[in-house]
């Protein structure tokens, strides 16, 4: 019997659940000070070298994708991206679009935002659309 | 004509040479407080993404065996991996050994070490031979 995999608290907490590509779920920090994504593998290992080989392209294959997909929708200089895992220890890849007028550039995005600002609906369901076409997330 | 590459002057200051594995180099941060590696490829992209295929593999099966050394060598919990380059566009890796009794445990080390420490020269000369012995850096 297999447990069925299920997203940490704390990353539900703190995410909107935007849809799925095969195993790989992708979330979207409720701050909308930056465009901050978060893909989570169903995996039970913690560090990105325990994935197995084909998991951990298909995790970084996506994660260029929707790099790709940030820096154009959200007109972005440049991509931040880490597994961190020190908080949440289930394996997460952060993909965080910045811009050199953002609210924390040019430091690292984690424990540097001084402010806060939620999606309304309609840009989290623009948002939503948008990777649905372009990342056949679901 | 090609021109050679050259490490960027922010990550020479920054960070002791240890060595190259064939285009990669290999910088270790000169802040002991954590065991912080820079792996930096010779290209003049600036997004993990625009690498070709073969150099990006290249880099991040790098990235999972020094990722390996660290936790072993250094005993540490976790690894932090990220490719941020905000302040320095060249494009580099950081691999950080965690443990939850260091400087800044849980935060992302970027901007959060509140203490410095420098390695002592043999402690250098310990590191540089085990990583050569085990990750074919000259």
């Amino acid at each position: 019997m297999t447990i069925p995999f299920t997203l940490h608290p704390q990353l539900v907490a703190d995410c909107h659940l935007i849809g799925r590509c095969g195993v790989l779920h992708l979330l979207l920090h409720r701050n909308a000070m930056l465009p901050w994504f978060i893909v989570v593998p169903e995996t039970d290992v913690t560090e990105l070298y325990e994935l197995p080989e084909s998991s951990r392209r298909a995790l970084l294959d996506f994660a260029d994708k929707l790099a790709r997909f940030i820096k154009r929708h959200f007109v972005c200089e440049k991509i931040n991206i880490a597994a961190i895992g020190n908080v949440v220890p289930q394996l997460h890849l952060h993909v965080v679009g910045r811009r050199s007028d953002d609210n924390c550039w040019p430091l690292a995005p984690w424990g540097h935002l001084s402010a806060t600002r939620h999606y309304d609906p309609e840009e989290l369901l623009r948002i939503t659309e948008a990777i649905a076409s372009e990342l056949s997330v679901r």
